[in-house]
């Protein structure tokens, strides 16, 4: 069992867990939680280390440990998790390089999106949807933060997720229209053919709409609201926007 | 300026803030933040008491506070707020009374929704989508605990919330169809027709549905995803089908 916190893997793993940089060199991040380690198992050659406790294992039901899995007691799982309660099974994965498809004709940019569980959830949201990419623009937070990791309840394992400046997501789109969410005054997002090649872009509630994606973008579109006063989460937002396109994009 | 944590104001807002039966028994609850504060102002009868602070007050653009304010130092501040980094202003309003139409044709029911993170988005989506109002079953986590208020963003003031007993929740949709969204296997959400009276019933995505809620809706519907896997977070979920409502609805 490992029980010191100066183990080489736990420091590695308190390193991935709160540097972007290092997680970049290493390639890797850190995953926690059974439904996360579930999804891992599915991409098992993803995985690089398991670590586990006894409370967790003895709940955990006819579950095959990979090769390089670890007990580890109580003090060294709540040093390593992210969060206040750890339930008890935590993993270290290569980043997925997932492909881009040749053709793309969905996809959603994400406009500095500073929020972890809010880009989370967007991510989470656009693989429900049938999204085919997800771009995140510079001052996003990056997508392998564990705040980002934890809500977007696995979407990094089949949706290809892309950090680039914005010259690269602009020639990745070039060919679709390019719709920004706006909070007003846009035209009606039940009104665009979402069956043409699309790319939403959607900001922050923070931020905003960047001076770069308003340049890209030829056409603003807005969800109606109730009364002028009433505003949507982003990932609320993008989820509306996203379903209604995935509606026309079925018939 | 009030300095300290003894004073019956001070003490009263913490009380405010942990304890649903005091919040009850006070008819109030305690908002923070500017833009929850401009809500406010909107509907100044609600104001009891305003809290802001010296740093607050330099960067408030041309406000006229209300009778009953009171300046506040930086800790007495940080041990009235509930969030890490307080804003500076906050306030405790009376639990307003809006009350229901007289004809119900679009409403929300919470099955058992315990993270206020989540009941607060569902509010804030509900309200930007036009519900007419929201019940909460038993179980639900109350409607004023700061973390729902925090992101419902002033839904509180214009929709009218009930935390009721199932059998009034059954009477006050007695006239309505009840569709219970579930993850899978239910009748395609655009499908169904949203021009009649209908109330949706969302659950937890921890809990599930319960027995009375599965009971007493005849239709349960489905938003498709994209494979098998996906999912999608609750709040999410109940803005794509709201606004679907709310498409068929302007039709």
């Amino acid at each position: 069992m490992i029980s010191s916190l100066s183990n080489y893997k736990v420091k590695t793993v308190r390193h991935l867990q709160r540097d972007r940089k290092f997680r970049a060199r290493e390639k890797a991040f850190v995953v926690e939680g059974s439904r996360w380690f579930h999804e891992l198992l599915g991409q098992h050659s993803l995985i690089r280390w398991v670590f586990y406790t006894d409370a967790w294992l003895e709940t955990a039901v006819s579950i095959e440990l990979p090769a390089e899995s670890y007990l580890v007691d109580d003090v060294v799982m709540a040093a390593m998790s992210d969060t206040e309660t750890p339930s008890g099974i935590l993993a270290v994965a290569a980043q997925p390089k997932l492909p881009l498809p040749s053709t793309l004709s969905f996809a959603l940019i994400c406009d500095r999106v500073t929020d972890p569980g809010n880009l989370g959830t967007l991510l989470r949201t656009a693989g429900a949807a049938g999204v085919e990419a997800v771009f995140l623009s510079p001052g996003c937070v990056d997508s392998y933060n564990p705040k980002v990791v934890r809500s977007s309840m696995g979407a990094h394992l089949r949706l290809p997720v892309r950090q680039w400046n914005w010259p690269q997501i602009q020639t990745a789109v070039a060919d679709m229209q390019v719709l920004l969410a706006v909070v007003a005054d846009g035209e009606l997002y039940t009104a665009v053919d979402w069956q043409q090649p699309s790319a939403l872009v959607i900001g922050s509630e923070a931020h905003g709409i960047g001076p770069t994606a308003v340049q890209m973008a030829a056409n603003r579109i807005t969800i109606p609201m109730h009364a002028q006063t009433e505003s949507l989460n982003a990932a609320v937002a993008a989820g509306v926007i996203l379903f209604e396109a995935a509606r026309q994009r079925r018939e």
